[in-house]
């Protein structure tokens, strides 16, 4: 970095295979406020991408990471962010899918497009830039960024996006067909919990017309299961949550068709949704991470064909909470990341979508605020009220 | 009963709405030996048909619940088994789809056709005929077998077949395309065992040409499995077994191209496979019954797409030994019931299939022996010698 030019990132054009100095919201401890300092973004080396973002938005990814919750992923100072839109700033050697001023949406869960797992239509996984937790740094074991006195900054997720400039793998950045800034502004929702929800309805479960749906944990992620089933025309959208604030009108404007909250009834969930179904939804989604839920929403399913998706994170260690025989009743379970899109091919077509008004996105933009306050921002995913707030730079 | 009139079963011609007297073996209390002995059977009521049994075989189900190895599930005196082929003596009311003489398979999972589950195309469950260990008379709560002096003899898994003459609901006798009693004698093996292993790959796993198995235990239904994976054309079939005279010639027939044997190996069995397919099979089958074993064979397949179908029986209570994150790495497993087969819809083509020689039943029939010499069956089974052993009426 040290023989390489420095540019002011204010002006995109001439920046190019020069490090940028820009601004960035840096964690420099768990949990600690973050501070919005001048940092140092290098070019793009091979296969890589500098952006030039424009909004990102926050998701509870960002919340447990920068907590710290899983000691071996702890790695500060580090820029968090995973949801975000900008612009192709420059490309590195060897991409020829973007160049500059390409409009793009970041994804965490990468495709290289000629791993083992990108050749398989079965699945979205990528062995080279797929998800990965416990990753900090670019493929070359080094850091694209550093402090104004050059000192080495984490990267997130594949992605980092609470900066005015990040650079990831071409796997990690796709390519959208929109020109105005308006919309990238709603399609920032689909670098992670909306395709996440979507796509677990469409991908994963396959919702079917006229077919019954039982949601557990109405965040955003949850939603989006129900805008998904909605799309699809399902006929019954059960959404489940303790906090009574989620059975609100935009609840309802995405679909949901009937709520229930464990805390009103007295009769387990699973058997409450199985009364108002004759047997069982045909599809559940676990949203929550709560082994608890999850046992619901496995039982909530009808015996034969159910299945149940699992979306929330289990961090306890404990196991599946199902008795093998109860496999034998013809309930499934199975995981999904990403909603199973395989985002370079997919994502474009979803946004497209997006833009008909196939799926409504501007429901999920509940707050907006400037970049710098990504501190309150952050509050207002902890208190719950807020299922996204889209941060302008 | 009392009332009907009594006909010797030896005579097909004139038993017709009369009770027959005829042999059967019957178990008196858990493990304790058959006893070959005249009993009655009633004339089928509505819906129901009865049967002479030509050939009948015996399957592990039979053995644990001969022993009453679950307590709720015993009953005594009772008439065991549940693979087996013969003719129709005749049928009760609403009958249409069966008459005299035709040949059937008789099926301990029906096919009533008429509920919501027989109307579903995603799963083979019935509401009204499917399986159920708990059941021991017939629907409208009578028996149709009684000894000589009048006292009910309980029926298991909705067939009962170590009789001359059975009684079950026509949703559990299918009709074959078969006059010969030779094919018979090896459709017999569709019953169950042959069959479930079979569907395994044909219907829950949908085993494709070129794709990597592992088999997890090489009884009758493993090695079905095998069968079935072979003849869909898969490349590698990996069998895995701790008893080594499994490894013989006819499981090499049966398309097992590799074997493990666990305990002649240090690493876990898992890693093994991992290691000889390129980082697991694309579907695992666990026909074993044990956790370890169960756990062994869902980290055998694949991340991203690798299927694990479950078809031994877990009589502990212990829960999936899988943790809910290990889902996300695109593993899934799921149950499997008689191979996912809709028996009356489907059988009469897989006998069809199996009699054109695409699967080789003659290898499963290791034994036959009069019907007479039962209790010398149930040793062989114990013993581990037979895979089948074919009893003729
Ligand atoms: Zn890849
Ligand atoms: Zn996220
Ligand atoms: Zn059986
Ligand atoms: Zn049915």
């Amino acid at each position: 970095m040290a023989t390489s030019e420095v540019a002011n990132g204010n002006h995109l054009s001439g920046t190019k295979g020069k490090t940028i100095t820009c601004k960035a919201a840096v964690a420099h401890g768990p949990g600690e406020p973050f501070v919005v300092e001048q940092i140092l973004v290098q070019p793009p080396q091979k296969m890589e991408v500098r952006i030039k973002i424009l909004y990102t938005s926050i998701c509870h990814t960002d919340l447990s990471g920068w907590k710290g919750e899983c000691e071996p992923q702890r790695a500060y100072p580090r820029i968090f962010g995973h949801e975000a839109s900008g612009i192709v700033e420059s490309v590195g050697e060897g991409v020829n899918d973007m160049k500059e001023n390409d409009k793009v949406v970041l994804i965490f869960n990468g495709e290289c497009g000629e791993c083992k797992c990108c050749m398989c239509k079965k699945t979205n996984m990528c062995e080279k830039s797929g998800v990965d937790p416990m990753k900090k740094l670019m493929c070359d074991g080094t850091s694209r960024f550093s402090s104004i006195d050059g000192k080495p900054i984490f990267h997130f997720l594949n992605t980092s996006t609470f900066t005015e400039y990040t650079v990831v793998d071409s796997a990690c950045a796709v390519k959208l067909n929109t020109e105005d800034n308006l919309s990238l502004k709603k399609l920032t929702l689909l670098s992670c919990g909306v395709s996440t929800g979507i796509g677990a309805a469409w991908n994963n479960a396959n919702v079917h017309a006229g077919s019954s749906v039982a949601i557990f944990g109405l965040g955003a992620v949850g939603l989006a299961v129900a805008e998904g089933a909605r799309a699809r025309g399902a006929s019954k959208i059960i959404g489940v949550d303790i906090n009574p604030d989620k059975f609100n009108n935009t609840a309802e404007t995405m679909g949901i068709t009937e709520f229930i909250n464990p805390k009103d009834e007295e009769k387990p969930v699973y058997e409450i949704i199985r009364e108002m179904t004759d047997g069982g939804v045909d599809y559940s989604f676990e949203c929550t991470g709560n082994l608890n839920v999850l046992r619901d929403s496995f039982l909530s399913v009808h015996e034969g064909w159910g299945l149940t998706v699992l979306l929330g994170i289990h961090g306890s260690p404990k196991l599946l909470p199902i008795h093998p025989m109860e496999l034998f009743d013809g309930r499934r379970i199975e995981g999904s990341v990403f909603g199973g899109f395989k985002g370079k091919s997919q994502l474009p077509n979803l946004a497209t979508e997006c833009m008909k008004g196939a799926i409504k996105l501007d429901n999920f933009i509940t707050h907006e605020l400037p970049f710098d306050e990504i501190n309150q921002a952050f509050n207002l995913l902890i208190a719950g009220k807020s299922l996204r707030c889209v941060l302008t730079l």
